[in-house]
């Protein structure tokens, strides 16, 4: 990307900067763990990108820009060639097992510390202190709120569920680092900005118990209760970061704009709570105007980063256009596969790398704060937002 | 594009690379016909972009990427100098005649199959037949579903008009490659995700049938009416394409956004019918999102192709960040201008190289991957997803 | 941008080129005045993007794009080094004072023309003659229909409101060069594409007057009235401009698309009166959209091309996929802060010269076509669309 040739102080100032971008800590502030057991072709590839898995129409997902990527940057970790085939690929993470892939790449990634939503697939997935051993680096969680009150109603159904709803989401607050919502799989983002009042709380608990009762799968999907549990959650004083723009099949993506949210970051302002906007592709210029906008908001274009492959450049640039360069985030999104957080991780330094190369040779701001920035969005806006030190 | 210097092998590769895209023959699978007419100035630039023609405020449509791109790339198949005078340009037409002219251009195109949609102002226009002399390529029908409806309802009224219009698609389907519906168009594309009930179907009819009585056009917009239609065509087992994003003032272009397809999308899959999400731009990202969750949906960027000029690059560039490389289609929507035809390919072409080469420069994918690639978008998508072999 | 080595004639054309366009004359046809008083750095802060102002979790909005420009590209005018830090480059400004400030970084900006908005904060900004002092460049007036319709309210009430409301915009336009509608913040973007009846009209004057009695502050927010006042404007006969697309947290972003326009656009083509959209950011694919099927449409990214800083060519580029060359105008919307001249004036001609460097080097034009398309954009459909002349 350097325009300069060479030899010039000026060129060695760019390669100065891509060297220090590409060594940089990441905070990687959303992934989940890592599938402890082996997968075979068509398992690796349903946790490869958002599609349930191979198809009849589409075939193969290592034809996609995720899947070149891992070929590209995952296959030298385990000793293979790069693009090496997604059999050889395959085969070779069968040698070495899922502990042995996942301690390689996961270290390859350069990741530093990593919040980890626990809240999908608990079962198949490591633990954040899991995690944090084949990564050789600290891990902290990260509360699912619809989780919690899918617990609570399994656990005690629809008595005192409010009261029992809060102190649960208070003890998780005693040690998670921040909690999350998945409002736009479950009713959309378009919620109203106001804290439900107790009657409808208890009106609307009812309404979900009978419907278990009635053999419907204990699943959330009930906007007052979601607006309970979210102002449960400000109450609380954590950061809640929200899933927005880009995700599997089961969430409607244009339910998931994050200008939706508009009403209820006004709303919040002020509370003294920082809301993350997670994902954000394809609506990600929407999320860098919230953040610029609402001085409480802060975005990344994680799991988006690993699935655009070669254009991860260009949508990391796209959101440095409005969002304030304090108010952007590194996460990878990572789930079931190391994978996705070695490819992640190094999609976003080159993105990152790109970014702030370009500008240095365009003279658009000093080598200082340049390496300024980078550390800010590898990994002090995090420490700063989620309070990590 | 290829950022390594000539005489390395990578830079050879590169070379072979843009070499084997520039001479790649595509499969046009959607374009309509070109005007047997001559037309003076004024008509010519109606048709050359979405516009309807030149106006008081912005004057000559040759002042628009597509005319810019018109005057660069089919100047020299007429015999003129690139960026020849529009003036120039459109006396030298004249002198060769519409098929001098059509000839000359679609050859030029490089298209190695096309696939016509015939329900669009089929009287001035070429059947697909005649197009395929022209262009000295084979071509064939894709049945517009509106259009049946109409021609039905134009034959026979309201009388038995769901058994006449199975058994006109049924017949349509014996030699056609494809459906298409324009449902965007006439009522949006928020259509409900089920088949309507017979009943529902017998009371729309009478509806149209009362208005065509009154004297309203013979024009089916009842969202009714279009999805009997679009669940008449599965059952045929035909590739549907649905117009969505970019077109003429006729529709809404909010009302085109694919995303509002999601839910038809989810009650189609699973049936064995592709669907193909044609133009998309603006949306091609949204388009792009749901190629990847849904494995029988195709998406292309046609029409914006041509229109966007030097913007064909990045606008690939973009539908290839999600989009599964096995679900991309080539296009042009050419239709009227010849030179619709050949800017579409050579833009396409140019841009798809770009993509290739610099992929393969930066070191993201194989040569063999990329070559593979290429093959797939520019034909081998579209022979598997039609049937073509 | 430009390809080609040096030397060669086409070298020498991209070079001329880029030159042509960095002293390209510029009329800035939306912005607002200049504060006349003195600013601390948190009142600085608060003129420079669309958030309030620093913040507890973002910090000094210095750590944006904009203001990395400023630091960048206004320095030097001052008489500092680039990238002079924060506290050294306002500790300047408080020396040189408001006024010198002003003239250094208005003349630097090399705009020949201002149409300036006087309907925002009239009583700190300076007025069109005080900045035209400032500047050195004729300024003319453009008339907040809003503002208007606020006037009339408190100077008359209700009575007879329409037509005192007729009178005042007639009285404006007799020295206004056009008018503009916030609509977009007030009562969002979809508005009803008819004119309202005189008993509507009157109805909801009375509504607006009685909220005002009970101590509303005179502020109107009502779409009736809104659509009396545009279709009053369009009477008249001059250009209205529409605030679209990206702004500060007053408005919901979502309600801006310019596509919710659309039936309005639909209603007033062929009236004679341009339509221009404003900002546009991040829907400029959109309105660029829009300005292709309506000739009277015409649209910017002003505002944006600041905001976006390093991003301001792709922005203009996309902006120039669909949107006809003689659709696009330039504007600053410079606000409070003479900086926002320069800045956006400088970005614009530095993506200019971009996006036509390129596509001559690339063959996509000639030199003749590009310096054309650049008089245009900088000043020609301005001064079309305007009567400026």
């Amino acid at each position: 990307m350097a325009r300069s040739s060479g030899g010039t102080p000026t060129g060695s100032g760019e390669r100065d900067l891509a060297r220090f971008v590409g060594r940089i800590g990441l905070v990687d502030h959303h992934c989940h763990g890592v599938l402890r057991d082996p997968l075979d072709r068509a398992g690796f590839e349903s946790w490869l990108c958002e599609a349930d898995g191979p198809g009849r129409w589409h075939g193969s997902l290592f034809d996609t820009q995720v899947g070149l990527a891992v070929r590209r940057f995952c296959a030298a970790p385990l000793g293979l060639a790069p693009h090496a085939g997604a059999d050889t690929y395959l085969a070779r993470r069968v040698e070495l097992g899922p502990d042995e892939v996942a301690r390689r790449l996961l270290r390859g990634a350069g990741i530093s510390e990593f919040l980890v939503d626990t809240g999908f697939r608990a079962d198949g997935l490591t633990t954040p202190d899991e995690l944090a051993v084949r990564a050789g680096a600290p891990a902290r969680e990260i509360v699912r709120l619809e989780s919690v009150a899918e617990q609570v109603m399994v656990g005690r159904g629809a008595a005192e569920f409010a009261l029992a709803c809060r102190d649960a989401l208070a003890s998780a607050a005693a040690t998670a680092v921040a909690f999350k919502s998945i409002a736009g799989y479950r009713v959309g983002l378009d919620l109203a900005p106001y804290r439900p009042a107790e009657n409808e709380v208890v009106n609307a608990v009812a309404r979900w118990a009978s419907a278990v009762e009635r053999g419907s799968p204990v699943r959330l999907a009930d906007e007052t209760l979601t607006r309970f549990l979210i102002w449960t959650a400000v109450d609380l004083g954590l950061p809640i970061q929200f899933h927005t723009g880009y995700g599997d099949a089961d969430a409607d993506l244009g339910r998931c704009d994050p200008l939706l949210l508009t009403p209820l970051l006004r709303a919040t302002a002020g509370r003294g709570v920082p809301i993350m906007l997670l994902h954000t592709y394809p609506f990600h210029r929407h999320a860098a105007y919230l953040a610029q906008v609402f001085d409480h908001v802060f975005v990344d274009v994680g799991l988006a980063v690993q699935n655009v492959g070669t254009g991860a450049g260009r949508v990391l640039a796209e959101l440095l256009e409005l969002a304030p360069l304090r108010s952007v985030l590194f996460s990878t999104d990572g789930c079931g596969l190391p994978e996705l957080f070695l490819v992640g991780a190094e999609l976003f330094r080159r993105a990152l790398s790109a970014f702030l190369v370009t500008g240095l040779a365009d003279g658009a701001w000093s080598y200082r704060d340049a390496e300024r920035i980078a550390s800010l969005i590898a990994a002090g806006n995090a420490r700063r937002a989620y309070l990590l030190d």
